[in-house]
């Protein structure tokens, strides 16, 4: 049996909608690679009485270890440390030693905030080195330290690490916390858990949840796979889990499901197509040569481009954009011809072609893409709704310009929904131009 | 009393991190607004047995409502609405006219995939027209309905609403949960909690948690506010929840925040730096001309031009963006000299200015941004380290540039955080730009 988690998540502002969690997908994924099975995480806000409830929830179904984030700043609705230690029973101490480390962190602050309270630095100070007694420290990354906390005289219960809500500081810290004996010792049973993730562009969710219903009918056993499907931003997502004695059933449905879904499956090692293309651009194994890319954007306003250089390292190979939101723009930047605009429309295949021609060669770069259409809620009409979006792939060469790969999509949702999705269907009409031609 | 709220999410993969969740903090906010007081949001996996632990956890808590997400799909591991009913004691039975309204809705889906195989879509249709007996029907919209629950035979325990994953099915259901009978009821105690938030730019936390402290030095009452702060893309966001008889305290308490805090408080209404610029650049209120923006971006990568267009009508305001990742664009695009990059190297106050004056001059805007930096994680020096961003705010007027507002920052954290902060401030400049000139 694996060992079994749960995440704690603090913060009125998390609980409440107004900042999205970050950490508890961070930590999930940690504790996945490790093989420790993920059961519950609960986001609570800063009150005391309901941080206790969710500890004490998952004790109850005897979950070996709790990870909390947040709750650990110099301010007074900052009671994470305090609130575990009670839960495990333990004492809330001054540590003096870590007292004076945090106050050498904080040094460099005054001088960038020159009117600072230096009163109110050491009262928080004070506060976030109060710890359970007996608890491991992490850090301090930023000024909170972390904590590995066993429940107090050898009791049976889970051991819970606390960690600082912002992710810089969090992320290193959680490092740190797998080299204590504390939190190996509540860890010490994981076994492995492989997971495997196929994606595919193009089809509804329905299809795949047919094979899996063929796969029962044509004897393909999968009662040891623990799969699971979503859809997520316009690709399919199958993502399976399973004991590695059961690598064998794995392989049999990822067979399967190449057969039944070969135009459509493009990921089967967990590559998600951001890497591919960016692995095609640089030229990766030869087995195409290295090109370099370019946007023209109007729709998306500048977001494949974000996208694209997202990627650590995308200046080797990404040359630049225009976001050509007018019409204006469009003609001075991008170099489409106002007549063109005039006779088919901002919105429309020629229009997107010319905009994936105009990054090319304003960019000199070896690939364009153009995007152009109706993001909303205003800007639609009857032949040509909110949503419509035209794409446009080109690809330079010595010889001219081939022909462009180019495609229309009605997407549905809002105007965040319609943006991203767009950027979603760039990337593979990218990575099909990349690996074709 | 206000009425207390729990949320459930569902699905493996928003556990395991694989997918973030937007319904649980849409959610929030919606019940915030109604002034229901939200108590836990706790995630579970496509686990029967771990769902059912979640409700009963809240169960025990006293919740009046519970609201889920997710897990009504077609596919064998979309579990809630039987999990729900039977929780509340009810049976499944299968609704056949709802069984006809999403055959319906299915139709058009054939018409796009041509080779779909339609048993499974039917077999996945009459899945989810199985719902418990006695619950309230919402939607669908898209092919799962929404449920309201209540518990069966009028025994005590909280109402549970049923509600898909897919925001744009989930959002417009949740009105129609509202006028619902069973919800009303449960909401009926639900007294309104006011909720404020003040904005600042430019302070360290600290500087708030003294201010608290000062307040009850200076006998500023705040023991009826409840009061939470937290750091968000370089900014300092306090919220305060209070009841409406409160209103008074709040008031002082924003005076006082007001006095100790003026250059930093940018928003007391709620408004976001992204509202106020967005109607700064539109004249609202005439206070200021309308003027025209236009971005030139280096390593924020177009992430500023999608930031001011995700803004529905910025293409009243907007002319477009330059994303001058290589020098040749910076050149080539934004029109920076090419001995002004070799002399001063590309992350630099001139070349920062020079994409400022390019963005306006080349996209014919009133207002022009330029950002050049040092995104990570590679790139950096000694002299130049991982972080340091140049960012520049440049008006056109009639009689010429004016002088530009240029700032240097060194950002903390990995490649997201620095581009993110980025835009950020570069959100401030471009607002102080606006307002005062």
């Amino acid at each position: 049996m694996s060992a079994r988690a749960g995440i704690v998540v603090t913060g009125t502002e998390v609980l409440t909608g107004r900042v999205s969690d970050r950490n508890g997908p961070w930590l999930a994924e940690r504790l996945r690679e490790l093989g420790v099975d993920i059961a519950f995480t609960t986001i609570v806000g800063d009150r005391p009485e309901d941080m206790r409830a969710a500890l004490e929830f998952m004790a109850a179904r005897e979950l070996d270890v709790i990870l909390t984030s947040g709750g650990l700043g110099p301010t007074a609705d900052d009671l994470t440390a305090e609130v575990v230690g009670r839960f495990q029973g333990r004492e809330m101490v001054l540590d003096e030693e870590l007292e004076r480390r945090i106050e050498d962190i904080l040094r460099p602050l005054a001088k960038r905030f020159p009117n600072i309270d230096m009163d109110a630095v050491r009262h928080g100070n004070r506060k976030q080195a109060t710890i359970p007694a007996g608890a491991a420290l992490l850090g301090p990354v930023g000024t909170a330290p972390g904590l590995v906390v066993t429940p107090a005289d050898a009791r049976p219960g889970p051991t819970v690490v606390v960690l600082p809500g912002p992710p810089r500081e969090l992320q290193p810290m959680w490092s740190e916390a797998l080299a204590t004996s504390e939190l190996r010792g509540a860890l010490r049973d994981a076994a492995t858990l492989e997971q495997s993730t196929l994606r595919l562009f193009g089809i509804p969710e329905s299809e795949i949840a047919e094979t899996l219903r063929a796969a029962s009918r044509e004897g393909v056993p999968l009662q040891r796979l623990e799969i699971t499907t979503c859809l997520k931003r316009a690709e399919v997502e199958v993502v399976t889990r399973y004991e590695p004695a059961a690598a064998d059933d794995y392989e049999a449905f990822v067979e399967l499901v190449r057969e039944r879904h070969r135009d459509s499956l493009f990921s089967t090692d967990g590559s998600t197509v951001d890497e591919q293309v960016a692995a095609l651009l640089r030229g990766d194994g030869h087995a195409q040569p290295r090109r370099t890319v370019a946007t023209a954007e109007s729709c998306t306003g500048g977001l494949l481009a974000a996208r694209l250089t997202d990627v650590p390292g995308s200046s080797e190979y990404f040359k630049g954009a225009i976001v050509a939101y007018s019409n204006e723009a469009k003609v001075a930047l991008a170099g489409v011809k106002e007549s063109l605009i005039e006779r088919c429309g901002a919105v429309s295949e020629e229009v997107a072609c010319a905009l994936a021609r105009g990054a090319c060669s304003r960019l000199h770069a070896d690939v364009g893409v153009g995007i152009t259409g109706i993001a909303g809620p205003g800007g639609g009409s009857e032949s040509k709704p909110v949503g419509l979006v035209w794409l446009s792939v080109a690809l330079a060469e010595q010889t001219g310009y081939r022909e462009p790969l180019t495609r229309s999509v009605e997407l549905p949702g809002a105007r965040a929904d319609v943006r991203e999705r767009s950027t979603s269907i760039a990337m593979h009409l990218l990575r099909r131009t990349l690996q074709t031609r």
